[in-house]
């Protein structure tokens, strides 16, 4: 007789932006005439770079041809796009990472979902809370132990490592909601206790590209020591606004190992590319070559600009909230604004009054979990006309 | 301390295509001279139509226009689409599936390897062998009990219910490897054997197109009480050449329900929309496009016309099977010829000795598990001229 997996029945209800969609259609329904602008998913508002754009195009029309046509691809990704990722994204940062030690993919989502597949059930994952609801989603999907590390105010929303063990560590930095940023020394004692307790640092870095500040990480193996014991997981969805291309990838360095039963190490590589040659069957060539693009020169500049044009949308969120007198972070080296909700307001009732009075869709922190509770995610993908007419709304009804 | 899935390291040393794949650069990096030719992975080698590639073409200039612009996706994939596969492939055939009962992903071979995740580990896999690889190596990966009904040439390769208990259960129709086909009688049998013991049926069905026998079923839903214990996985990239599109899609019907500890009835619509929505962020959007557009009149005919060509390949490859004297299946309804290793040789020595003697590529049978040794899998992929050509080499060493 068929057993379900149980482990989904420890779920909530729904995924956090299914949720927020079926919210928001609803107020959409009922009240058809209303403008609602959305600073809530996070998804990008700018068409793709025109070198993105050519290059899907030129991709299209080679998948025409006899002699230009390509059937699968390598499960973990071409080489074209791996080396340009190893040179411009590591080897430009004083980091060495080789070709086949890149896993390129449909997306950090899915990446971030699976890469649990390789490690022991019995792990203890760690989750710095607030957090991407992925990370904690995927672990109670295979009956996985999560404890967290919580980020408040007091410690400024960057996570400490505990004093206890943990086998399985998520980070993600720029933060996701939070948009705090990890220094090197802060991150330096993150891998100095993974590499003490043998854990596997998870670094979601799908951020990096809104970092401003130089002397701030943009990839985790700029520690020392971070090769032995972290993953890194890149996305393009907000560097080059491939939410709906998707392409991402992981770094699984060849030196970083887990034990198995009789305390053998064994290498991740190896069994990522396993994971990844069984289970999946690579990403789409139109989008690699499109990835790719994002490496040209002509296509780097472009999406710098995408960078930039949201990274103004931010500093317009920050000046209303900090006009508002809200308590904040983020939003320097982040595309995303964290506030505390105004008179003590629970989230989903900040998010339901500003849906239905401002006509503005945010994320509620609860959604991130419970340290998130209270607080309030905006984001600064939209477009920037209604960015400033968003906060517009917010200061008429909380000014 | 990180410790690893030690389920992995009860899998064969590497994937079957990923051994082929290495032995293939071997022998090709040692004699660069030769002209080898591949009727081994399966993969196709005509360009995609001309409706599906300037429909991408099409996708790809709205992606860089604001106002056509498209981001994140639903994850279960676009209403367009999802309304063009349940018209054309179900209610054509007087089946009826409704859009939210359509998953489409990046491709079946990840939701093959992904399905298992919302059934329990506990579950007794049955898998007709020899089989696609992934059902057999996902299950492991899980620590997944995986048992075998084995198809012989006693019952023409076509499985049979056992006559012990299941819970989960991989069937492939038309078959990869054997290139056998189900009827519908057999598959009822299959469907009464799963609702008497409450086993739940995933049923492979990415070689539908290439049936041309109007008796014979295209979706197991055309069996009744199919919906009660069926999910069916379909591809686009044998259908439409898309293998390196990248775009496929899983039927879960509202009504099939496994059961909980507590022996209540769960939704497996329900948990894999919860799995997908959580692990997975929709498909490319140029994929689905791309995908849309093989249910447009002028694809639909250009892609026929693909399926038309592959299947004279099998016919030629049958041909010359049969004349060399060669105990052979498939190649009528599917596009897979499933031959007999002459002289009683084992699989992958036939392999060896047709890479370096014909330097024809094929597929070792044993690769598909124990029942395939001793036979091997040519595949009707090729280009015309080159199966000709491979046909005529296999004669002159063998005939």
């Amino acid at each position: 007789m068929a057993k379900i997996n149980t482990n989904f029945l420890n779920l909530g209800e729904s995924y956090l932006f299914v949720e927020i969609a079926r919210r928001v259609r609803a107020y959409k329904e009922a009240n058809p005439d209303r403008d609602v602008i959305s600073l809530g998913i996070g998804d990008v508002t700018l068409p793709l770079a025109d070198a993105v754009v050519k290059e899907m195009e030129k991709a299209s029309a080679e998948m025409g041809k006899a002699e230009t046509f390509k059937g699968y691809g390598p499960e973990k990704g071409y080489e074209f796009l791996a080396s340009a990722i190893a040179k411009q994204d590591f080897e430009a940062r004083g980091v060495e990472i080789s070709t086949d030690e890149i896993f390129i993919s449909d997306g950090a989502k899915s990446d971030c979902g699976n890469i649990g597949d390789i490690f022991s059930t019995d792990s203890i994952t760690l989750v710095s809370e607030p957090a991407y609801p992925v990370y904690v989603d995927a672990s109670i999907m295979t009956g996985r132990q999560v404890k967290f590390v919580k980020c408040t105010p007091e410690n400024g929303f960057l996570p400490v490592p505990p004093d206890f063990k943990s086998d399985l560590i998520f980070l993600c930095s720029p933060n996701n909601p939070t948009g705090a940023v990890m220094d090197k020394a802060l991150l330096k004692k993150w891998v100095d206790y993974a590499l003490s307790c043998g854990a596997v640092i998870v670094f979601d870095a799908a951020y990096e590209s809104f970092i401003s500040d130089d002397t701030l990480p943009h990839t985790i193996y700029e520690v020392e020591g971070a090769k032995k014991c972290a993953i890194e997981i890149r996305s393009f969805s907000k560097t080059a606004g491939f939410t709906g291309v998707r392409c991402g990838y992981t770094v699984v360095p060849k030196e970083l190992t887990a034990k198995d039963d009789n305390g053998n190490e064994v290498s991740l590589n190896k069994l990522w590319n396993r994971r990844q040659s069984t289970k999946f069957n690579g990403a789409s060539y139109i989008s690699e070559r499109a990835a790719y693009a994002v490496y040209t020169e002509e296509g780097r500049a472009q999406c710098k600009e995408l960078v930039k044009y949201y990274m103004n949308n931010a500093k317009v969120i920050k000046k209303a909230v900090s006009e508002l007198g809200w308590e904040s972070t983020g939003g320097d080296n982040s595309p995303y604004i964290w506030l505390k909700c105004p008179n003590g307001m629970r989230s989903w009732d900040f998010f339901d009054k500003l849906l239905t009075e401002a006509n503005v869709v945010g994320t509620p922190g609860s959604g991130f979990g419970e340290a998130g509770e209270g607080w309030f995610r905006l984001t600064s993908f939209g477009n920037a006309d209604k960015t400033v007419e968003a906060v517009e709304r917010i200061k008429k009804i909380f000014g």
